[in-house]
């Protein structure tokens, strides 16, 4: 038994600025899915899948049907904070993703995502088979989170 | 008696620019929470609680400590959506509304959140007396919605 | 005579929201040209002219080649600021418009736009002359500024 | 003739992601005063100067009077582009930056600002000796850009 039937989660640093922020003084709550975005494009970017060219190519892109965050502790301007990504399940045409948001070992917020394969007309499609065989060393039983 | 103990359910306008888009022709996806956030502060206002006020008299604020957003339909440019938010639950410090982003007849997104009463140190609190009683005509059962 | 060889400013109100604001307590710079965008797309549909439709019918849209904005006094949350906009300037491939932002009485911000018009390659073309023709009564001479 | 009077200029990278673009297919005007905006904070960040400290330790910020920008050619999404910053003037209570944005050796967009330190009321104040002389090794003549 050698204890990894888990995938690689995928790691990505992000930076707050102004921009980020409110007048709270914390990073504004729609922000967090912008820095979850980022992530997952780069999770996708790391395992070899260009959103524009698999839009260009197979006539297909990524679309979130649903996302859950919780929100924790606020990221604050200056924060250095890191994106954790997994799969959690990927089927013929959806993957569902978990992301953490963390400063160092504070836990910022969760999500939760189901993500679909849409064409371009807006209906859902199979993803692509190399898209898939891409992401499979992402994929992560949901028991070991 | 007519069977109506729901309360008032709030509709706001808001009109879709280029800011609100992205490059896949739709509204970005982390935009609907800025929609539904304007739509929540209207609600507010309308009830006659003012944030900033809010913060200077009471030293409190509010929070999102939870958010789970279906995406539907796309928005698009130029659309003019209506945002309608209903509060289903309202307890010492916390209140859970449900908001609908529809165009016309078309649902495009439906939000669930959980909201806290905050300190200026952003620990909870108890919402002050007066913004509750101001908040109660919004509070609607969950089972008429 | 009455000295009015000056076109109509076009005033559209804008609410400042949290998303609008950063951890300095007031309008992050940069949203000050989302709100001037917003008027100006305003401005258009006022006028008659539809920026999709226009891309649909005549292959052509309207891109900022340069924009000066001036920062005098800060917006804060719940603001409820106006934006001005004039055309100081039409020929036939560009506009030259003047936005101003205030609240109240109180000049915020003042922005000097150079538009042209594009072609779906991005190359420059001229306005469509419907465009043009509804536009000109937004005109205004610069000296009346 | 040593032909450095010259001071040097800071290279940022940034990636283009879906919130950066809009329906047009191309980086939203705005977000380019975003982009900016990152590279001048860390610029200050490299020359030792963190604007929550300065802010802390003297009660001053900056803040952008004036932004005067040239959009020449659009960056899109994935695009990575790298954005130059250099201070052209430095006195006691402004400074003068000029930043381009480029994608390789492509010209994407130019900017010229004027910057003022601010106390916390957000009247003009001197720039604090330690920060002005941490500034001074990234200042430039402008006869060199």
């Amino acid at each position: 038994m050698n204890g990894r039937a888990d995938g690689m989660a995928h790691v990505f640093p992000i930076r707050v600025y102004y921009e980020d922020t409110d007048c709270g003084g914390i990073v504004y709550y729609a922000n967090y899915l912008k820095f979850a975005e980022r992530a997952r494009t780069e999770l996708l970017r790391v395992a070899g899948v260009n959103q524009m060219e698999m839009t260009e190519r197979y006539g297909m892109g990524f679309a979130v049907r649903s996302c859950a965050i919780d929100y924790r502790r606020p990221a604050r301007l200056d924060d250095l904070v890191q994106v954790s990504s997994r799969l959690v399940k990927l089927t013929a045409a959806t993957i569902e993703a978990a992301q953490d948001i963390r400063r160092g070992g504070d836990d910022l917020a969760h999500l939760d995502l189901r993500i679909v394969c849409v064409r371009r007309d807006g209906r859902p499609g199979r993803i692509p088979a190399p898209v898939r065989h891409a992401l499979k060393p992402y994929l992560q039983s949901r028991e070991h989170c």
